[in-house]
C-alpha cells in the first residue's frame, strides 16, 4: 500500500486536514463497511439470535488475538474494554488502595488516569513528567506508578520500563497516545491501557487493558463475562487470563470494525508517522514556539497571544482541524501515518493567515 | 401507528419469529438509518472535529432528556451508561461497603447484578425473590436491597416501592427486564438501572442508571465526563446532576440509534406487550408448564424431558428464536409489542412438532 493508496482509505482526508487523531482518529470506509454489514446481519438475524451471539463470541476471540498480536503480547493478557479510562478504573479498583498508600503520577495527564488515580482513595503524589523526578517521589509506600507512555500534551516519551525496574514499583500505563502512533513496548510493566479509537483508527467505544499477571489482579468491576461459574451470592471463579476483567459486552460491528481497522493498517504506519512529525516540528519552529516531544502529537503556543481555542475555531473554518489542550493555552496537531505534506502546508498556511 | 405499520420496522421480523428482546432487542431500521447517517458524518467531518464533538454533546444532552422523560424523571438524575451491569458497578463501588455490610438480594438475579454486590466485599444475603422473604432478610447491616423489577428467570415482579418503603433500607433494582417491557415505574427507590438495548430496542451498548440523589453516592470510577473541573491531583468538582457519573464517551451514532428508538416506540406499546404476554401464557399453558410470571418474559419447561439447549437449536432452524436459561433446563420468550399471533402460532407448532 502506497501513501496515496492509504490516504484514499478516509473520506475525511479529501477535504479536510485533519490533524486530531490525538482526539479521535479519522474513519476509515472498509471499517465502517464492516461495521455496516454486521449490522446488517443483526438487523436480518436478530441481535439475540444464538447464531449471531456464538458469531460474536468467536469475533471477540479474533479481536482480542488481534490486539494482542498487535501490542506483541498473548491474548491471555489482554481484556477488551471502552476506552483507556476503562483500564484505568479496572486496574484502579482491583488494588484496593487506601490512604495510606501513594501513588505517583505526573503533572501532565489526562483525567482519564487521574480521575481514576484520586476515587482510588490513595494519596496521588505529582511529579514532573521526567524519569528522574518520577523516581524520587517514590517512597516505601508508593504502591503504584502511573503515567502516560506518551503525553497527551506535549507528545513526550516517558521510559516506562525504565520507571518500573528502577523503582520496583508495579506501573500503570496510559497508552492513549502511544499504541499505535509510536513504536514502543507495552511490555515490562504491569498494566498498560490502550485506545483504539485513537491512532489505530477503530470504532469508538474500543480499547483494551493489557494486565501482566491477571491472577494477581482482583476482578472489582465484574460483568457477566467475568465468570466460569458463579455461586448464588455472586462469588465466582473468574475466566482464566485477563478476559475477566471485560467490563462489557461488544456488539458484532464494533468487534468487526476494530478488527478491520487492525487488518489495513500498513506495516510502514510508525516509520512514516515519526518523520512526518519530525518534519512537523521542524516546519513549525520558525513560526510559533514548539513544546520539546517526541511522539506523533506536535504541541505549539498560538503567535502573537491569540486564544488557543479561537485559533482551533478559525483554522476549522479553513478546514484544519487540530485541537486545544484546555487551561494551558497550547495547540496540538496530530501526526498519524495517513498525514502528509499537504496537510502541514495547510495548517502553516492557516498559522500564517492571520 | 398499527401494529402492522410498527412490524414492519423490524427486518428480522419478516423471516424470524423473533422471541429474544430479554437478551437483545429486535433493531427497527430507521434506527440503523439514524447510526448509519451519524456515521457518515463521522467519516467525512471527522469524529474528532469541533463541529462533531460540539454535535455529539448536544445530542448527549437530548439522549439524557429523552431517557429521563420516558422513566418518568428529571435528566438530573440520569446517567448515560453502556449496560446495567456498569450501573450496579457504578453504584456498588460508590456506596464503599466492607465486610461489615450486608446486602439483600433474590435467588434469581443476573450476574449482572450478582457480581457486583459479590465484588463490593459487603456480604451477599440471598432470599427468595418474594417481598416478605427479601424483608425478613434485612437486618440492622443491611445497607442495601438490591433486586430486579422483573425476575429475568419467570418475569415475575417485585414490588421495589413497597421493598423500600416497609424496610426503610435504600434499593438498588435491576431494571433489564422492566424499562420499555413493562408500565412500573422507577420512582421510590435510589437506584435503578436501565438496559436501552433490550426493551427499548437501542443499539449495543446503550443504558441508564437513574439515581434519586446524586449528591450522595460518591463517584468511584470518574471518567472524563465526572468532573466540571479537577486539579493535578485528579482531585475534582463533580458535574451537577447523574452525569458525574457517566462511565464512558458515546459515539453520535448511539445517541442517534437511541434517539430513534425512543421516538418510534407507539403509545400503546405497554398495553400491547402485556396483551400479548397473557395470551403466550394461556396459550402455551395446556402444552407445557409454564412458570408463573406476569412480565413479558414466559418461561416454561422443554416437554417429554428434552433438553433446553437442544430445544433452543431446534427451533432456531425452524425461525423460531428463544432462549435457554441456563442451569434451570428452561426455556424463555420474550415478548414484545412489535409481537403477533403468528409469532406465538410458530412457536407453539415447532415446540409440537418433536
Amino acid at each position: 500500500m502506497t501513501v496515496e493508496e492509504a490516504r484514499a482509505l478516509f473520506p475525511v482526508l479529501e477535504r479536510l486536514a485533519y490533524l486530531n487523531a490525538g482526539s479521535v482518529g479519522p474513519l476509515a470506509l472498509p471499517v465502517v463497511e464492516a461495521m455496516r454489514a454486521a449490522e446488517e446481519l443483526c438487523l436480518l438475524e436478530g441481535r439475540g439470535s444464538m447464531s449471531t451471539f456464538e458469531r460474536t463470541l468467536e469475533e471477540r476471540g479474533r479481536t482480542r488475538a488481534a490486539v494482542a498480536a498487535f501490542v506483541g503480547v498473548e491474548p491471555e493478557l489482554v481484556s477488551l474494554t471502552a476506552s483507556t479510562t476503562d483500564g484505568c478504573n479496572i486496574v484502579l479498583a482491583g488494588l484496593d488502595l487506601g490512604p495510606e498508600d501513594e501513588v505517583v503520577t505526573t503533572d501532565s495527564e489526562h483525567f482519564g488516569l487521574l480521575g481514576p488515580l484520586h476515587a482510588s482513595g490513595a494519596r496521588v503524589v505529582v511529579a514532573a513528567p521526567d524519569a528522574e523526578a518520577i523516581l524520587a517521589a517514590v517512597t516505601p509506600r508508593t504502591r503504584l506508578i502511573a503515567v502516560s507512555h506518551v503525553l497527551w500534551t506535549t507528545g513526550a516519551l516517558l521510559p516506562i520500563a525504565e520507571l518500573r525496574s528502577r523503582s520496583g514499583v508495579p506501573v500503570l500505563v496510559d497508552g492513549a497516545q502511544s499504541v499505535g502512533a509510536v513504536s514502543a513496548s507495552v511490555r515490562g510493566v504491569e498494566f498498560y491501557t490502550v485506545s483504539a479509537q485513537k491512532w489505530l483508527c477503530g470504532p469508538d467505544g474500543t480499547g483494551a487493558l493489557v494486565v501482566a499477571d491477571p491472577e494477581r489482579l482482583r476482578v472489582a468491576r465484574p460483568s457477566y463475562l467475568a465468570q466460569a461459574s458463579y455461586e448464588p451470592d455472586g462469588s465466582f471463579v473468574p475466566r482464566p487470563g485477563a478476559a475477566r476483567f471485560d467490563p462489557n459486552w461488544l456488539a458484532l460491528p464494533l468487534l468487526a470494525g476494530l478488527l478491520e481497522a487492525l487488518e489495513l493498517r500498513p506495516e510502514w504506519a510508525y516509520q512514516r508517522a515519526a518523520e512526518l512529525s519530525a518534519l512537523f516540528r521542524e516546519r513549525l519552529a520558525p513560526l510559533v514556539e514548539v513544546l520539546p516531544g517526541d511522539g506523533t502529537l506536535v504541541a505549539f503556543r498560538p503567535r502573537d497571544g491569540e486564544d488557543a481555542g479561537a485559533v482551533v475555531r478559525r483554522l476549522a473554518e479553513e478546514g484544519v482541524i487540530i485541537r486545544e489542550l484546555p487551561g494551558r493555552n497550547l495547540l496540538r496537531a496530530s501526526v498519524g501515518w495517513w498525514t502528509n505534506e499537504d496537510d502541514l502546508e495547510r495548517l502553516v498556511a492557516a498559522l500564517e493567515r492571520r
